[in-house]
This record gives structure tokens, C-alpha cells and sequence, in this order.
């Protein structure tokens, strides 16, 4: 496969994702940059994602959710490299079906406060059955707020 | 304090939480118990809260809200126990505005198919300083769908 | 398979798991129970286990130890039940030999205080691929001392 | 207090940690670097620390042992600086028999093998009554072996 097909269907992936997930679309998430290394995710701050009501802050699941979104898109991805070539887009599809996520760890650091939020996921390994990765979470002035690892079945 | 008193300040609690938070109120969550040892919530099926849209099911965020919430709203009514005899609600409140979830962590174990959800909380450890609670999810069949642990700060 | 040749197999893998694995015999772990439901583990406490000095209690490490332990040796069980029945020794060695823990949470709830101490592992889902167990450890008076979640992969 | 008398304390942290705390003994831990921001730890491989005797690979508890022990070590120090310029050393020592371990999270990524592991935890969050740390696991040939994720008590 030539490397500018993956990249077409890691940009469509990250159109579906973000497009196609009504939950994704009720946070407000955006999939900004999909690659088999990184994925990068936003969203602006809004009324209905705050958790502590007299502090303004996000809710605790908004957090899960952005990082979670972001582990399992570029878990997505990863699956995405790795059958690309060999496989039709049918067989991917029945792949794509299979992903999920394993588990889920959240570690809030900070306050989720700001008017904008910045995800990101990096991989940590990349198995044939399991992938793990690592994400974080930062506001607009680059505070990191809440860092996490999430672990997704892929075959 | 009279028992009766806590009682009615957790009732208090049960209604804030689920009315007076905005992300609890997108998602639907209704909390249905509230008590020292056991918080139970429960919410409904909707089409803005499924992740896989090609099998219809939950999102992980979804569950992962649904678990931070009982987790950190049996969090609150602990703490609510240990202070409400010696304090004024203005301590109290001051209290709860610094309570918050120091991690998460979610086990996802079956998809998230059903009509209604329910989610059950209780206390592994209440200390001084953290709360460590145990969750579960299940839908109506009672199939297990998730179970999570939180470590809340409480003091 | 006759579940007299399960059970059979089983205290086999309990002997296996108790005497060879060095670092099991380094702490001085007794493998009591094997069952495809649930894993006894108990060991004593002996001045090699301490952490902090100063107050004479069980290192976290050993705590971690025993419950990793408790819920592979379970993982390996639900293994062998799936695969006694249709494989020969030599197929179940082959799987016995990938299985692996992929992580591994622990929540310290109380001090390791105490004479003897017992471990519990049981199901929270035995899937094809990854198994998830839950476990605890109490001492001899029973109080809890941590409980912890392990994901195994399997397959 | 002058940066040369908390490096003098934490000199003498690394040395306590390494000499009197039994299980690292037994492991064979060395504490190599202590800082405030960051841990470093090495050990040999050995046969005692051996845990699945077919590939002749670390006990995932060594790993969750080391692990452990470098965020604990990282808490211990930043719990250090905070109080090192105004506390005498009996109040240091009380803070320090009530630090510990609230949970553990590890991701075993690749299998323990090699004759050397260095382990190196880093700050996420040094707060006033929690620390969270990161750590990971690397053999000699700077293979990832394992990363983890500590929360400490620290007030």
C-alpha cells in the first residue's frame, strides 16, 4: 500500500470518528490530526460539560471521554496500518467492529478549567492483539490537567 | 446529629448532583440512592449516547461518567457524614468544593447493549484524607457490563 | 475430558505455580486453592517482606506480588478448562507459555500489618482473548488490606 | 535551607531506601539518583527473580516492586523539600511514616528479559497531600519492559 492510501483512510477515520460517534458529537470533540504515532483531539469549553457547578470546572467524565476517544482512535489507526494492505476494505471494516476497549486509567492532575482543551494519545505498544497507549489533556495555556492509559483490543 | 438529619442532607446531595449538574443532565443520569454505604444511579438508553454506531452500543465515556459519578457521589455522602455533626454548611460546602477524583480506573467487560443502565457504588475504604470506592454497571437483564474503582480526595 | 482430569490438571498447575516460579518461592507464596472460579493464595509474614521499617509492615511490592499472582494463576485456570478438553499437553504448554499479564491495578487500602496473610482472586470475565480478575488480601484477622484488578491476555 | 542540605538529605533518603527497607534488599534494588524531580533505580537480573521459568523473565511483581519503590522514592523526596526548610528532623520523620502508596497502576508492555533493568519515575504532580508520579522499566538494551502510574500520600 502506498503510503498515501493509509493516509487517506487514517483521514477518514478521523472524519468517521469524529462525524459518525454521537457521543463525540455531544462533547463536541473535533479528531485534528490522526496518524499510526499520534492523534490530537479538541474542544471548546461549554455549559453543559461542567461537573463542579460553583468552581465552572469540566466534569470528570468529559476528561474520560476525550481520552478514551483519543487512545481508541489511534488504536484504530495502528489496526488501520496493519491491515490496510493486505486486506479488503470489508475485512477491515469486521476488525473495526471488534475494537474496544479494554481498560481505562485516569489520573486527574489539575482543575479542568479553561476555555479550550487539547488532547493527545502516543503509543506505548502496538501488539497484534492488544494495544496500549498513553494520552493527556491540556488547556489552552498548557496546563496539563488529566493524563491517562487506555488498553484496546485490535485482533 | 440525628440520623434523620443526615438523611435529609444526603437526599439534598442526591438531588444537587443529579440537577445541578450540567454534564449529569446531558447524560440522563437519575440518582436514585444515596447513602453512606451504597449509591445507586441509573439512566436510560438514548441515541446521543452510543459510541460504536455500528453496533448501537454505549460509549466508554458514557460509562466511564456514569461510574465517576457514583463513585464520587458516595465520595460526597461520606464526607457529608464525617462533617455534618460539628459543622456549619458553610464548612461543609467548603469542604465539598475541594472534593475531587484523584484517578479512575474502568474495566470494560461486556458491549454496552440495553434500554436502561444502572450503576452501583460502594465504599472500600473512607479515610480521613481519600475515599476509595468500587463501581459496577449493569443493564436491565443485570448483565455486568463494567465495574471501575475512583480515589477521591476528601480532606 | 472427565472434570475428575480438569481438576486433576489443576492441582497440577497449582504445584507448578507454588514450586518452580522462583520469585513464588522467594516470597514464600502457597498456592491453597485452583479452581476455574476462584485462587486462595496465603504466606506468612517474615522480616525479608518488610517495606517501611519504621512500622514493621509488608512492602507494597509483595502486596502487588501475591495479587498478580492470585489473578494469573486464575487466568491460566480459565485457560486450562477451555483448552484441556481438545488439545494435547504440548498445545496447552504453547498457550500456557504467551499467557501474560497486561496490567495490573492496586489499591492500598490499610497497612500490611499482621502474622499470615490470604489472597483471593475470582472472575470478572473470561473471554477468548483477555481474562479480568479481580482480587483481594486480608490478613489473619480478616481485615482488608488491598484489593486490586489484573487483565491477562489468554489467546 | 540551602540547596546543599536538601541534597544532603536526599543523599541520605536514597541511601535509607536502598540499605533498610528489607524486600528492596531482597530484590536487590539500587537507588542510583534522588532528586525532586527525578528517581532512577537499577538492578540485576538473578534467578530468584525469575517468574515464568519456561522463558527465564522477570516476575511481574519484581517489576511492580520496582516500579513502586521509584515512585515512592519521588514522593519521599518532594515530600522532603516541602518540609526540609522549616520542620526539624522528628516532624520530617513522622511525615514520612505516614507516606504511602494509595494505588499502583503497571502496563506490562514487553517481556522482562536482559541481565540489567533501570527504572525511572518522574513527577505528573506534587501537590499538598497527594504526589502522582510516572515511572517506566527499560532493560540494558533500553528495551520498555513496563510503565506505571503511583499516587502517594504525602500529607
Amino acid at each position: 500500500m502506498k503510503s498515501e492510501t493509509l493516509n487517506e483512510l487514517l483521514a477518514g477515520l478521523a472524519q468517521t470518528f469524529g462525524d459518525q460517534i454521537p457521543f463525540n458529537k455531544l462533547v463536541g470533540l473535533s479528531i485534528d490530526k490522526v496518524s499510526v504515532e499520534e492523534v490530537m483531539i479538541s474542544f471548546e469549553m461549554k455549559p453543559e460539560l461542567v461537573g463542579n457547578f460553583m468552581q465552572g470546572i469540566l466534569h470528570g467524565g468529559v476528561i474520560a471521554t476525550v481520552l478514551d476517544v483519543a487512545g481508541g482512535t489511534l488504536a484504530a489507526a495502528c489496526l488501520m496500518e496493519r491491515y490496510a494492505e493486505e486486506h479488503s476494505l470489508e475485512e477491515i471494516a469486521k476488525r473495526f467492529a471488534k475494537l474496544g476497549t479494554i481498560d481505562l486509567r485516569i489520573d486527574y492532575l489539575r482543575p479542568g478549567r479553561g476555555e479550550r482543551f487539547i488532547s493527545r494519545a502516543t503509543v506505548l505498544r502496538a501488539g497484534n492483539k492488544v494495544a496500549v497507549t498513553r494520552m493527556e489533556m491540556m488547556n489552552g495555556e498548557g496546563v496539563l490537567i488529566a493524563v491517562g492509559t487506555g488498553t484496546y483490543l485490535v485482533g
